[in-house]
């Protein structure tokens, strides 16, 4: 029988503690934003950021959504230009229940490795490999890999983190372990996440006309939509 | 072969007695509100409350979802403060299909116990122990149990609450059988409800371009914010 | 290996016909609407209506989701009066690919009903009963099963309605086969439903502060809202 | 254990040039537009497009969805008059990572096909037929069919277009291997669009009271909508 308890010391305030790092600093979940006039960030003040974490002996790991980014398109509408993800973000333990925000890991996870992730089997593993340097001159250089292991038994799993650097030969490892009730709660976050970060949320919201459109501007003819006819 | 009857005489007179008790009286299902001038809730208007109950002939049991408290930060934008939950109330029968609103019994679902609900197999159990005291020095004085234990062949769950008070020294009781059916009801809307509870729906949601934001205060550069090589 | 095949004559002039007859005539899938002045529904024109649809050789089978109906409570937000429901709607066939629809058949799922469709296994069975006049004096005079049946070899179900008139002595039934894809596109559609109809999407949406709201009206201070401890 | 990796030289250039040719050209996945004015096309600069595409050895497929079409109906809202679909895009590789975008392949999946792919067991197979020319003097010139065929040991499927054209005397194939992970981002992806095609979404969307509106028109009564027994 599974058996969760809240009558340990909260963990409240560190998970306080926490959220003021991971919003702020030198990493910011937000849109990406350029410096050019064209993507100014008119809704700082709306965006909201939430994040699911579980802290651990050794480790901490927080998993957090980023939206897409969509870019304009000639036809008057815009497409995704850049696929969201789900950051993974892992802080080491320094203490009983402390933690170093300023050892932190981060892997993001894109759609496919969302996909790999949500229909992991419960004896299944699975690895991923991110290069952070990826098409530079210093490609190879730093290497991390994200794995997910079972604990056995249907309890949950392991999550680790690999980073890697040749450079200046240090080799970093975090790892987590996960029960099967907060893998559940990952898993159902990152299915609804996943249509989100893939801009299909957007794609698939209609738009009633707008009162105060020019109704004046017909369109010339376009193929049917969703024909597949018509090649 | 599942037979579901309506045959029997209707509930809906006390549902609606029940729904008066829920969502009014000692107990408001809100946004958490502080007397501080800048949480006025200017919105109890546009508020709305739902439930899903099941009554049956010792006790009923009623769940409802509770949405997360967000919190400015300083780049303008908020996060979640505090997590929401799926608040549970168990109501004891003082007759035929007549409740004791008074004597209710609330247990409090945190998104990974809620985690542990939804992954719960056919044969499986959970429980959770909650202290209404914790971190005051009446700590341990009262102590809830939650236990969800499956009825046997796949026929739903006993969900039971206990409530120990070892001050008063009475050790409460209640236990309402639910099937298949309605556990089936349960988990869909606690799966629903757990990204909404962690704030992922707000965070997922992309804001446009408001129209009567200043369009001329461009933002000195920020880091990409899906890049998790920028260390 | 499941073959589907659009080769076949067209059903979109049916589909035309019959979703006709589903938006008007003397059934309206609307919200509950009375009589009286406080509820004068001002949103007709917003209103959209969508189903899906099964025609088959002997009758054609249409389910279609109801909305909730919300009422105002006195701290000022509302709650959900009546929950919605999905309707199946039947109707014989009369010819190849011609349906009679006067002579529909209606069966409203409850939630638990909605329930115990999206969890039945692939070999399990489920029959509801319905009372059109339950707590009148007309009480048994009609009375509706829905029997949901397995085809064998998980290759999906049969629907069957049956309509038992003691007082016309008429005995009416109306038999539906749905595929395995079919089964699968409505138990999609009910679980999505399912929120939707008990009103937890419009009680797990957040409203952001209204630029137009009051803002000096302070209120007193309340209870934390998802706290248990508060008894 | 699963292995992906980001190692390999990036495709986003690819991406980019693919989804120029997705939301551009001859196909646009729009709305579908006539040319009345009643149609007039108000809202393209609100129009979002997102697909989620693979690229493999031999060919790429990209998915995408398409919204359904409303029509007003007589009481004043409206009814889904098409459903949308899931349009899947195939383009057959002529290089290393280079893709024939003028060669591309469509294949509309109705919701029902949908269903039947979200459904789809580790070891099952599908295969759907679809006439370009159904219905009118070319039937039968050209047939269209989508197979999807397991991997083997749970490791995906391959997903093939076959287009035979009786006419030109031509038979092109397409085939695409889906990997277990990109199969469940698409299976995700599907089961989050299915609603969203056949207009549940809007259906299900509440609309408050608009304090624009008229409030002294008071309706006439109507059947309570949620109502079987009225008949």
């Amino acid at each position: 029988m599974l058996r969760l308890s809240r009558f340990l010391p909260s963990t409240s305030r560190k998970v306080s503690d926490l959220k003021d790092v991971l919003w702020s600093g030198s990493v910011t979940f937000e849109h990406a934003l350029s410096t050019s006039a064209a993507n100014v960030d008119e809704n700082a003040s709306a965006r909201k950021f939430a994040s699911y974490t579980v802290f651990k002996g050794k480790a901490a790991l927080s998993i957090s959504p980023i939206l897409p980014n969509f870019t304009k398109i000639e036809s008057g509408g815009s497409r995704v230009k850049k696929n969201g993800s789900v950051m993974l973000t892992f802080f080491p333990a320094v203490g009983q229940r402390q933690y170093d925000y300023s050892k932190k890991q981060l892997f993001a996870l894109s759609p496919t490795e969302v996909g790999s992730l949500i229909s992991l089997g419960s004896a299944e593993s699975c690895e991923f490999f991110h290069d952070p340097s990826m098409k530079s001159s210093h490609e190879g250089q730093v290497k991390k890999s994200l794995s997910i292991t079972p604990l056995g038994n249907d309890n949950g799993y392991f999550v680790n983190i690999t980073v890697l650097n040749n450079v200046q030969k240090t080799n970093e490892r975090l790892s987590v372990p996960v029960t099967k009730a907060e893998f559940a709660v990952m898993r159902t976050a990152l299915s609804y996440a996943l249509p989100h970060i893939m801009g299909w949320d957007q794609a698939l919201t209609s738009h009633p006309q707008s009162p105060t459109a020019p109704a004046s501007k017909p369109r010339v003819e376009r193929p049917h939509p969703d024909s597949e006819w018509e090649r």
